[in-house]
This record gives C-alpha cells, sequence and structure tokens, in this order.
C-alpha cells in the first residue's frame, strides 16, 4: 500500500496529549516518527490508565506506530546523537512550555543552522508570544481561557467543561493541518520555517459564530444546554428510558412531528405556527414533546420519528458508539497487537484517503525499544 | 508575504459550515478558492445572523476571500462551464448528503476521467458508505451519535452539546489535513485521489481516552461535569462572583492551595494526603474551597492563586475572551473589510506559521461577484 509520508522523518520531543496525537496522525500516514524519551521513565503517559497487562492503552493509542530512543537532553554525548539526528529529520514537533527547548539549546532557531530545511511545530497552551505565554497549561484551563467552558452547559448549573480534552486535540489538529502546509510549501521552495500552534487559540477558533454574536451583536452568548440558538423545538428531550435529540428547523418538519407525538392539530397553535414562535414557547412545547416520550422508550421513539422522517437521535453512551456497526464499517475502532499487552483496541483514524488511506498496523513501541539500532547507525555516520 | 497555497485552485461547493470552514483554512494560507452559489440566493448562510448592514456575518467569517460564481448545477450550460473548471481545479470540496454529487454527474468517479490529478475531499455526517450514511447530519445529531454529548455535563443533569458546532468544525479540520496530505502526495507522485470525511468519524475520533475506559478496562465513562477522573481538586468553582478553575495534580500544589485557602492544617489530614484520597473526598474538599472563595471574587482568587503558585484560571466569557490582549497579540481577531458592511471583526487562524503565515486581508465575495470574470475567461478558453 502506498503511504504518503512515507519520507517524512518526525523528531518527536512531544509528551502526552496534543503533540502524540498530531505525530500519531503523521505516523498512521507512513512518517518515519521516532519518539525522543525521558531514559527510564519515558513519556508520562506511558505511567497512566488505562492498563492492559500492565501496559499503558493511553500511551498505546497515541504512540501506535512510532519508534522510541531515550536520550538525556542535558547529557552532551546524547546531545551530540541528537543534533546528528536532527540534520536528517524534516519535522519537529514539541510541546514544552515556550523557553524550555531554547534552554536545552534546542530551538528553532539553532536547529535551523543544521537543517534549514526544518519544519519545527511548537505546541503549547498560550503560544510562544503574549501575555499568558509562561502560564501552565491544562486542557480544563485552556477550554476556560478559550472561551469554551462559559457556552457550555446548562443555563441553572455551572458552567461545564467538554468531556474529552478539546483543547489538546484541537491544538493537535492545527497543528497537524500547518505542519503539512509546511512540508508541501518546502516540496516546491525547499524553505523550512516555525509553527506556533497554542491551546487557547485553538478553542478560541473552534467558537465559530459564538464570537461573532458578541462582536456584531454585543450580545454575550450564555450556556443554552443543548438548544439551537434560533429553532425549536431542536433539544435533547427525556423518554421513558434515557434521551432522544430532536432537530426540527421549519414548519413541514414541525407537522410531521406533531403527528408523531399524536397532537396534529398542534400544527394550526397560534402558539407555534412559526420557528421563531416556537422558540418564544419554547418550554410549553417541551413538555408537550416530553409527556409523549414519557410512554415510550429511545429505541421505540426513535424508530416512529424515523419512520414519519423526524431528524432525530439517540444519545450514544461510549459502550454504544464503540459496539455500533456503523464504527465497526467505518474502521473508526482497530486493534493494535502490543508485543506484550496483546492485542489493544484503539480509536482508528478519520482521515479516509481513497488511494493512500491510514494504516494502522504497527504497535507502540517499549521505552528505547530503538535505542540500539538507531545509536549503532548514528555511529556509523559518526566515523564516516 | 509568500502564500503556501498560492498555486492552489480549490472548486467550492460546500455550503454552511464544515466544508466552508476547511476551505476557509485554505483561502487564509492563499489558495485560489471558487465558490460555486446557487443562482439568486446563495449559501444558506449569507441568510444567517448576525448581520451588519443586511449583510451576514456568518458569511462573511466563513468565506473572506474567496470568489463567488453563481451556477445552476442543474442546468446544461451552467454544467458545461463547470466541467471547465474542473479541468484546470486542484481540489474540491462539497458536503452535501452522499450521493447528491453523483446524481447531478459531479462525483469524483467522473470527475476524474477529466482531470486525473484531481483530489476530492466529501465532507458529510455520516460518512460516504456506511448503515447511517443516508441520515440528515446535523451537529447536535453527529456530538450525540459519536459519543460526545453522553460525557458532557454534570452528572445529575441531562447530557448537553458543547457549545459550538464540534462535529462541524473537527471534520472541516480533519479534511483540511487530509486534504493537504493528498496534496502532499500529488505535488510528490502526479495522482488524485478522494477524502471521504464524516462528523461522526470526527467526534469519535476526538473522544480520545474515554474511548479506551471501555475498550480495555469495560468502563463506560461517564457525565463528570468539569472533574479531572483522577486528580482532585482539578474542577470549577464558585467564587463570590463567578467561577474559577483549579488544577491541582500532586501533593506540593496542594499544600500550595492549603496555604492560599488559610487552612494550612488540611496538608496533613489524612482525608487529603494523596491525590486518590483528595478523590475519594471529594465533595468535603469542594466544601472547603468554595467556602472560602465566597469570601473573594474570581479576580482576587486569581491573583492570590496565580501568586502562590497554584494553577488556575477565571472562565472567559465571549466577551472576556474576545476582548483579552493576549486574543489580539495572537491575531485571534481580525478585521475583514466589507464592501457594503464595513469592517467585520471575525475569529483569526490559529496556524501561525513564521515564514507564510495566514493572511486574512480580502473581503468574503458578494453573490455572484466574479460570474462576469471567470465567465469571460471560460468563453475565451472555449474559443481557443
Amino acid at each position: 500500500m502506498k503511504r504518503p509520508l512515507e519520507n517524512i522523518k518526525v523528531l518527536d520531543f512531544s509528551r502526552v496529549l496534543a503533540g502524540p496525537y498530531c505525530t500519531m496522525l503523521f505516523a498512521d500516514l507512513g512518517a518515519d516518527v521516532l519518539k525522543i524519551e525521558k531514559p527510564g521513565s519515558g513519556d508520562d503517559t506511558r505511567h497512566f490508565g488505562p492498563f492492559q497487562n500492565d501496559e499503558s492503552a493511553y500511551f498505546g493509542f497515541l504512540n501506535r506506530g512510532k519508534k522510541s530512543i531515550e536520550l538525556n537532553l542535558k547529557d552532551e554525548v546524547d546531545k551530540e546523537q541528537l543534533l546528528q539526528l536532527v540534520k536528517e529529520t524534516d519535522v519537529i514537533v514539541e510541546n514544552f512550555r515556550p523557553g524550555v527547548m531554547k534552554k536545552l539549546g534546542l530551538d528553532y532557531e539553532t536547529l535551523k543552522e543544521l537543517n534549514p530545511q526544518l519544519v519545527y511545530t511548537s505546541i503549547s497552551g498560550f503560544g510562544q508570544f503574549g501575555p499568558y505565554s509562561q502560564r501552565p497549561a491544562y486542557d480544563l484551563v485552556a477550554q476556560a481561557m478559550g472561551g469554551m467552558t462559559s457556552i457550555t452547559g446548562h443555563p441553572d448549573n455551572p458552567p461545564t467543561r467538554t468531556g474529552s480534552s478539546l483543547g489538546d486535540m484541537s491544538a493537535a489538529l492545527y497543528a497537524a493541518f500547518g505542519t503539512m502546509v509546511a512540508l508541501y510549501h518546502r516540496e516546491r521552495t525547499g524553505e523550512g520555517q516555525f509553527l506556533d500552534i497554542a491551546m487557547m487559540d485553538s478553542i478560541f477558533a473552534m467558537l465559530e459564530t459564538n464570537v461573532l454574536r458578541y462582536t456584531v451583536d454585543r450580545i454575550v452568548p450564555s450556556r443554552i444546554g443543548s438548544r439551537h440558538p434560533i429553532s425549536t423545538p431542536f433539544d435533547i428531550y427525556g423518554a421513558k428510558d434515557g434521551y432522544i435529540v430532536i432537530a426540527i428547523a421549519n414548519d413541514p418538519l414541525f407537522a410531521r412531528l406533531c403527528h408523531v407525538v399524536e397532537r396534529p392539530e398542534l400544527i394550526d397553535d397560534p402558539r407555534f405556527v412559526t420557528d421563531s414562535l416556537r422558540t418564544e414557547h419554547e418550554k410549553e412545547l417541551k413538555e408537550i414533546i416530553e409527556e409523549w416520550l414519557s410512554s415510550y422508550t429511545v429505541e421505540e421513539a426513535e424508530n416512529s420519528m424515523n419512520e414519519a422522517g423526524v431528524p432525530c437521535s439517540r444519545i450514544n453512551s461510549i459502550k454504544d458508539v464503540v459496539e455500533d456497526e456503523h464504527t465497526k464499517i467505518r474502521e473508526m475502532l482497530v486493534e493494535v497487537d502490543h508485543p506484550i499487552a496483546g492485542p489493544m483496541k484503539v480509536p482508528g483514524n478519520p482521515v479516509k484517503l481513497s488511494l493512500t488511506p491510514p494504516s494502522i498496523d504497527k504497535a507502540p513501541p517499549l521505552l528505547g525499544e530503538h535505542n540500539d539500532e538507531i545509536k549503532k547507525r548514528l555511529l556509523k555516520v559518526g566515523i564516516d
């Protein structure tokens, strides 16, 4: 199979989540990713659960298909070897706090002297410059500072974090895109460059039109749970055994819903004849819908609504979505064969390229698994 | 200034959010993006608020720097012109429901005959294949089906949608990355290909380690608000005038916090001496922290904690983050000069490339603004 990034060598100084997810996307597409790990302990996530046969599945998921070498960034001999590696590298990815790589003598300004074609991608909480640059970054902090937390949750409850690490994941995606742009530019011009990705910037960018509501209309968007800012009924509703999403954005769909909930007279009810009137009378409408739903399970309600062409969906638990046939057919859950832990089921890669698809076939590395192979090679280069 | 994608021509059939955000990232980096719009009405978002001088800021934000041509995809003359455009195009992006482009005779299999080097990116709710492929996709549905909604929110409340359209935005980012990978591969081999991106896949991929908790430990992750699954105190806490995030992941940091909240005796309290004990006694600890916070504003508490080196942050509202000095310095809020609406403040681009940065200097197009220019050129090509 063709692997679109098989000529790309990545030197990966990153740890935990944002950086490793970015380089995982590269490894899935064939890049040769060499993980530089702290001797003896390695990436922190090697010690994060869940564990399978004492091996971290957290680490395994994010580092499949990569190689591992132990190098002490403060040791002169190790650093000499590292600088040799830099010379033959295409991409560096790191997510230390801004300034750390400079203290180690491994910042872009220094390394581009060794390798002018280098693409150097830094991911941090608040970016390489700006007033918050030196603050410690946790996903929770990035989501809160970037504005996402203030608009997530129910109006009468405290704000809430998105259930996964959106600050890390969005930064990883902008970093992966930007790094590919830099590689494309390099392919055409021979020029390398530096990329500065911040989690707070990434969260802010993901806010989409919420920003405009303030910059244009001077409205500060608030928490509205799962409701649509304009359309109704468009929300999560309680059924007999759980919750169901109903998404009605126009009058014909509303009419269909009225038939499903056995209240056809509501179609001409003056409170509900237009979308904006329905939004005005949102609470009454929710009561009516939930009254009907209280007699049906989510599955029953979903079936009736699907039959009538009413846009709806159940709310999948992680178990539901993992075991969903759709997830399997889309190869969004894949198996990685770990030499110690055995087969590990991990999330797949959504970048479904027809000619050069992602392929997830190599295990994550044991700590220092490639020490000998790489150090021997470097020794030879040194002698030549 | 150098623009890394200035040799790339994008034919953009996409509407509303996911597709347009993907091609916006390309336009910001210099690609020549031509938006194909429905004659007379154009992209639906031209009619979405907020409006500035009757022009949609929603549309303006997503379509800055693009061109617009009105073409009726069902009209034979218009389609002939479109096929001429396909011949000179590098990338097509579309986000119709799977099957629509095929019915129009504009699917990848057909168009690659005209242009074998074409990169063709389709974005949809559930992908081009799989049991849910034909279901209507709303962001709310994608978040719910992909599993994110089930883990977002407080334990005693209904699940909740992330405050922005994460299904669209994550799909846009995977699509932008995948398209760049395809362009990189094409640059080296001359081969085009097809890319199939699904919102449900993208949400599932963003779940990160939540998936492993089920596949490895058979635990179905539930809603835990903003809490950390392992560490405590790591949550959102109420102060006198709002909420504050505190993120403590180890004992030395906990000791600092005890001093800030004027309860140094808690450092040796047997209930709180280790992270796992603190997690066990999470409620008691929350009460203690909020008791102290009840006498202080968020700003006062943030200052005391920052001084003591306790990781914390306020929860920025959209107004707060828009007006934050950091946002300005990072150029995350930029002005686009609209010919009718005047200057519009819109979210910037987080892909901070040192040599070839994004530049957002061209207005969004009026509907059909480039009809004449492009049709005249096509006419000439037709004659030659």
